[in-house]
C-alpha cells in the first residue's frame, strides 16, 4: 500500500512541473484530442522525477501503454514515482537508491511491457534490448535517446554495425542540447551544490572539466556566481574558446593543485585519477554532472582513504590522512541524485522534443539508423516557446528573403 | 528525550560548518586558552543554524554560559537546536515554526539569564529588553546588532533616546556587510528560491526592491543566473548606479507588470501591496530577503484570493480567480526560512566580528550609544580571511608611505 | 611619389601587427623556407589594413605574386596600402573613400594579374571575375572567402550552378568564425563606436540585430561594458538564446522606440527602414557591422532628413525636424571603417586559414564548389594558438579513447 | 592667427558634448537667467577637452570671467583650446604637450586672473597659488578639487595646517565619484588600450593595481571583454572584495610574471619598479589611469632599456635586451593621453558638481577646510540625471516613512 503523503508530496511536484511545461501542455492537448499513439507501447527508462513525469502523462494521454524505470540508481524521487504508478496505463518501476541489479530487474520489467517505442536517458535500455532481449527487437519501431552521452553510445553502435533499430537523437535538437545542457544543467548543478555544501561560490577556485554544453553552463554560471573558473579540455579549438571566454585553460595535473570545487561534465571516464587526487588540497569538493559515475575514478580515491564516511547529507567524506576530499552524491549526477535536476520550462522543451519524435517515430517508417530530430520539429518547439514566453520576433520580408537568394548585389 | 537523528544531523552540519569557518576557528583557539569571556552571561537571539552554533561554541569555550533563541519563527534548524542544546553552558530555546507567543516567551526565556551580554539580529531581544524587562538593564554591559534592520532600529531608539544601553552595530563593520550583505545574500537568496520552485532563472524578468548591499547581490546572482533583473529604488543615487549596472531601473507600479520573479530586499513595510498584485502576471513568484516579512502586504494578498494552499514545500499559491501568486516561505526571509543561511565561509567573518566585539564589550566601557565596529578588529578579520584563503597581498613600501603624506609632488 | 610620413606610419602598423600574430608567423617562416606559392598569381580583395598586409607578406614569402585592392570603399588605411606597394612582388591598388567606378577599377586591376589563386571577403573579385572576366576562370585553381556574407553569396551562386571554380569558406573553420566573428567584431565594433562618439555605454539601452556569431559578440560586449542589450532575430531558435543569455528579445519595431545605440549585424538588406526612424528616440547612434551598407535603409533615413551634416568625424546628423539620428561611418561597417578592425590576434587565426588554404588550393584539385576548410588545418592552427599563448591542454588517454569507442558500458 | 580647421573641429566637439550634457544644460540655462556668478573671476587648471569647454560655457553664461589652462602635460586636446578662446570671458592658456615648464607657467597666467574661486584637478593649482603665489591668497572665496588625488593632497595639506582657503572635495560626491570614477574610468581606459593597441582584450591576463573606484571600473570593463583579471592592492578589504568579486589577487611581484596588460590606479608612487620589470614577459603593455605619471618607475625603467623608440602612436616601446615593454601615452593617464577621457554623460554629473559648488562658494561664506559637497546638491543632480534619462523611481509613501522612523515594530 502506498503511503499517502508520499503520494501527496509526488503528486504535487508533478502538478507544479506541468504547470511550468506550457509547449508539452500544448502537445498534450493535441495528443488527447488525436490519440496518435493509441495502441503504441512505450519502454522508457528516464530520471523519475516530475518534469518527466509530465512527459510520461502525456504520452498517456495520446493513447500509448507506458513502462517506466529510472536511468541512474540515485536520480529517482520515491514520491514521483509512487504517483506516476497510480496513472492509467503506467507502471513505474523506479526506486531510487536501486542496487545494480534491482536497476536491472528494472529495465527488465520495462522491456517485458513489448514495446513498439523504446526512450532512453544514457543507453541502458536499449543497450539490455539489443545484449538480453533480442526478441523484442523485431516488434520495435523505433527509439529515442535523450542525453550526449546515449547517442556517443549509439554512434559507436552503429558504427559497428551493432544497431538493430531506427533511433532518433533527441538530445542533437536546437531546442533541446543548446538549453537542457546548457542553461539546464549549467542552474541545476550549482543548485545542487550549493543546497548540499551551502559554501561560498564566489572568490573560489571551480575547476570544470571539458567545455561541451555542459561545461560551458557549468563555467557560465560559476562565473555568474563570483568563482573563478578553469577550464580543462581534450579539444583545441574548445580549449581556446574557454580561455576568451575569460577562463583559465590548463591540464588538470595543473588544475588539480589549484581547485577548490571540481566538476566534471566530459562524457569520459577517469577524468580524475589518483594522480590528480594526490595533488589536490585539503577539503576540495568533487562533483560530477555527467551522465555516468565514471568521470572520477572513484576505486582509486577509495584505495588511498584511510576513512570514508558521510558527514552531511549527499557529501562524503574521503579522510586521505593528511588532506579530506569530499564526494558529492556519490559521484553521480550531482543535478539529479542531489537535486530536483533541470528546471521546469528547460524540461518543456526536451520533452516537447521526446513527445513529437515518438510520434513521428509511429507516424513513419526509419531506416535503421541514428536520426537527427526533423527541423519541423525542432522550429515548432522554438516558436511555442517563444509564444509561451510572450515574446514577439520579426519574420523576413518578402525584399529580405529576395536579398538572401540573390548573389549579384555587392559593394 | 532528544531523537538522536535529529541529534546526529544537527551535530553534523555543526561540524561541517565549523570546518569552513577558519577565522572564527583561530579566534575561538584562542579564547579557549585566554577565557576572556569568564562568567559572562550571554542572552542571544539569532537564525539557529549551523554557523550560529559555531558562533555558541566559540564564545562558550572562552568561558561564557549562553541562553540563545531564534529572532525568526521559521529560520531555527530543529536539528541544529537540539544540537546545540546538548552543549556545556548553553541553553538553546528556538523552534522551527514557532507561534508569535512562543517566540516571545524563549526571548523572555533567554533574558531571564540576566545577562551582561546581549547579541541580536532584527533587535527583537534588545527591543523586549527596553521593553518590558528594564530591570535587567541595569546589569548589562553591551550588545552587538547583527544586521541592517536592527541597527536602524537602534538608530531610531537613539534618536528617540530610548536606548538605555552601548550596543556595536556589527553590521556596519566592511567585514561583515560588504561581504555577508552582499555576496551572502545574493547565493543564498538564490539558493533557497532555486531549491524551492526548481524553476529556470535564465531568461526570467526579475524584480529586485530595494539596491542596498542586499539588493546589489540578488541582482548580481541574478544577472549571473542569466536573468534579466529590473531594480526599484527610492533613492536617486542607488536608481543611477543600478542602471549603470546594467538592470532597468522602474516604478513597482510598472515593474509589477513585468516581473516573473519578485525579490524585496528594502528593510521597509509594503513595498508590493495590493496595487501591485492587481497588475502582477500569472504564476510570479515573491520572495522576501528582507529581515522581517512586512515588505510584501500578505493581509492584502490574502484579502485578494480566492483560495490559498500549498502547492509544493515552502511555496504558496494565492488563487486570484484569473491569476495566482506564488509566495515563498510565507514572505520571511527566504535564505533561512527556505534554504541553510548564508554560506558558511562568509558568516566565518560575520560571526568573527561579533565574537570579537563581545570581548570588546567586556574588556571596556562604552558610552550609552549605537557605537561601530573598532576598525583594528575589522582590519584583523580581513587579514585573517586573506591568510585563511591562501591570498599575500602587496603592503606599502616607506617610499609610498611618505607620498601619502605629502602634498608638495605635483605634475 | 609616397610620403615618407605615410609609409612610416603603414610600416609601423604592419610591424606592429605582426608582431601580435604568432600563428601566421610560424606560417611564414615555412613558406620562406619551402616556397610552396613559388610561381602563384593571387588576386586579393581584402580590407587593407595592417594584419591583411601582414598575410600579403606571408604570401609572398612563400613565392607568390599579389594584387590586392580593398573590399569595402571606406576600410583602406592609405598609410598601410602605400607601405604594402612598396613590398617585392606585390601591388595594392586600394584607397580609401574609393568611388564606386574607382572601387571596381581597382579590382579590375587586381583581376589583370590574370591569377591563379582569389582571395576574397564579400565576394565582389569572384562576382567580377564570373560576371565580366569569365575568360580568367580557366586559369584559376580556386579561391578563399573570409566572410559569411561572402559564403552566402557563393552558396547561392552554387545553388543555381553559376559557380565555375573551387573555393574554400574560410569563414566557417571554427579557428575563423567562433573567433573573429564573435570575440573579433564585439570588441572592434565597441572600439569604433566608443572611439568615435565618446558616449557612456553603461545603463544605455543598445539593440543588436541579429544574433549570429557577431551579433553575439556585439550583445557580449555590451554587456560588458553595462548597456542593457535588446536583441532582434528572425530566427526562433536564436530569438530562445538571446533571451536565455539575459537579453530582452522583440522585434524591431518595438526595440525601435526603446533603443539609443542600434548596431546591425545581420547580412541581410532594410534591417532598419523609415519605420523605425520615425519611431527612434531623439539622438539615436546608429552602427552597422555587417559586410555591406545596406542593413540600414540610408535612402529612406534621407529622404525624411531636412538636414545632413557631418557633426564630428564619422558621425553624420540626419535631423528629421524634431529629431537627431546620428549615422556612424556612413553605415559601412563602422569596426574597419571608423577603427583598425579586428586585433590583430583574432585575424592570426583568420589569416593563417587563409594562408594554408591558399597552400591547400595550390597543392590539390578540388571539384568546383564550396569546400569546407579541412579539419586538419583548423586543428592545427588551434594547437599553435595555444602554444603561442602558453597554453597546454589534456590529451585523451588510452583508457579514454578506448571508453569513447565502446558502448558496452552502462550504468 | 588660428587654424580655422582646429577651431571647426574643436567647435564641433564641443557641441557634441554639450548635446550629451543634459544636466549641466540645465544648470546653465539658470545661470544664463539668474547670472550668479556675476563678477566673479575662475581660475581653472582642468584637462581641457570638451566635455571642459561646456563646464567653462556654463559658468561663463553665469557671468564669470574665466582663466584656464590644463591639469596635465598630454590631455590637452588643441582644437579645443582654440574654440575655448574665442568664447566671450574665456581665456585658455592650455598646450598639449607642454614642458614642464610651460606648464606651470600657465598656471600662473591662470592665476593672474586674480581669482575668486579656484577649480582644481590635481592640485597643482591650489599647490601654485599657496607655494609662490600667497598674496592672492585673501582674494579667495574657495575652491574645488575634481578628483581623488588632488582630495588626498588637500587632506594632507589641511593634516599640516597647511591649507588657506575652503575647498569642497567635488571628488567626494556620491553623483561624482560613484559614476566618473568607476564607470568613466573603466570605460575611457578600455576605449584608450583598445584604439592604441588594436590587440585582443579576451583571453588576456590583466593586472589592476589598487581597487579604488577607478580599480574597480577598469576591472570590471577588463571582465566585460574576456580578460582575465588580477588585482593587486594593499588594503586587506578591499583586497577581500576584489577575490570575491571573482579576481584573482596577489603581490605585484606574482602579478608580474603573469601579467600581459598592467594598469595602474593607486593614487601612489612606484607601483611597478625594476623589481617588477625584471620579471615580466615579452610584449607586456602599461596603462596608467590613475591622476599623475609616478605609478611606473619610468626612470628605471629607461634605465634598464637597451633602446627606446616609438612604436605606433602613443606606444612606446622599452627594449631589454631579451624582452619588450610596451609603454602607452608615456604614462600619463591614458584615457585622457590616448583617447577623449570620459563619456559626455558621465562628466556631464562630475561638472554640475563643479558647477552648484562653485556658486556654493560664492554664496556661502566656508571655514578654511576641506568641505564635502552638499548633500542636496548630490541628490538634486540624481534627481535631475534620472529624468534626464527618462527613469521614473519610488517615493517612499507616509506609511513607509513612518515604518522608517519607528522602532517599536518587531517579529
Amino acid at each position: 500500500m502506498v503511503d499517502d503523503t508520499l503520494l501527496e508530496s509526488g503528486n504535487q511536484k508533478i502538478e507544479w512541473a506541468r504547470n511550468h511545461m506550457p509547449v508539452l501542455s500544448i502537445i498534450r492537448d493535441g495528443f488527447a484530442s488525436e490519440k496518435p499513439l493509441k495502441g503504441c507501447r512505450i519502454a522508457m527508462a528516464l530520471h523519475v522525477e516530475a518534469k518527466t513525469a509530465v512527459l510520461v502523462e502525456t504520452l498517456a494521454s495520446g493513447g500509448a501503454e507506458i513502462a517506466i524505470t529510472g536511468c541512474n540508481p540515485l536520480s529517482t524521487q520515491d514520491d514521483v514515482a509512487a504517483a506516476l504508478d497510480t496513472r492509467d496505463n503506467v507502471s513505474c518501476y523506479a526506486k531510487y537508491n536501486a542496487s545494480r541489479s534491482e536497476y536491472y530487474e528494472s529495465i527488465n520489467k520495462v522491456l517485458d511491457i513489448n514495446p513498439d517505442i523504446t526512450v532512453d536517458d544514457g543507453g541502458d535500455l536499449i543497450f539490455t534490448l539489443h545484449k538480453t532481449r533480442q526478441e523484442l527487437l523485431s516488434g520495435i519501431k523505433g527509439g529515442t535517446e535523450e542525453t550526449t552521452t546515449g547517442v556517443y553510445r549509439l554512434d559507436s553502435m552503429s558504427k559497428d554495425n551493432a544497431l538493430k533499430m531506427p533511433v532518433i537523437a533527441v538530445n542533437n535538437a536546437f531546442t533541446k542540447y543548446l538549453f537542457d545542457n546548457r542553461y539546464g544543467t549549467g542552474q541545476s548543478t550549482w543548485d545542487a551544490i550549493n543546497r548540499t555544501t551551502n559554501l561560498l561560490v564566489a572568490g573560489k577556485d571551480v575547476v570544470v572539466a571539458g567545455y561541451g554544453w555542459c561545461g560551458r553552463g557549468c563555467s557560465m554560471r560559476a562565473k555568474g556566481l563570483g568563482a573563478n573558473v578553469i577550464v580543462t579540455e581534450v579539444n583545441p579549438v574548445r580549449a581556446l574558446e574557454a580561455r576568451m571566454d575569460g577562463y583559465r585553460v590548463m591540464t588538470m595535473d595543473e588544475a588539480a593543485k589549484i581547485g577548490e570545487i571540481f566538476i566534471t561534465t566530459t562524457g569520459n571516464v577517469s577524468v580524475l585519477t589518483r594522480d590528480h587526487f594526490k595533488l589536490m588540497k585539503d577539503g576540495v569538493i568533487l562533483a560530477n554532472s555527467g551522465h555516468f559515475n565514471v568521470e572520477m575514478n572513484l576505486e582509486e580515491l577509495e584505495s588511498m582513504s584511510k576513512t570514508v564516511r558521510t558527514v552531511r547529507e549527499n557529501i562524503k567524506e574521503y579522510h586521505l590522512g593528511d588532506r579530506r576530499i569530499y564526494l558529492l552524491a556519490d559521484g553521480r549526477l550531482v543535478n539529479l541524485a542531489a537535486g530536483d535536476g533541470h528546471p521546469a520550462e528547460v524540461m518543456d522543451m526536451s520533452f516537447s522534443n521526446q513527445a513529437l519524435c515518438i510520434r513521428h517515430l509511429v507516424d513513419n517508417d526509419l531506416d535503421i539508423d541514428v536520426h537527427a530530430v526533423p527541423p519541423e520539429i525542432d522550429t515548432y518547439i522554438a516558436e511555442l516557446k517563444l509564444k509561451a514566453l510572450g515574446i514577439e520576433i520579426d519574420e523576413l520580408t518578402t525584399e529580405q528573403e529576395k536579398y538572401m537568394r540573390e548573389w549579384e548585389h555587392g559593394t
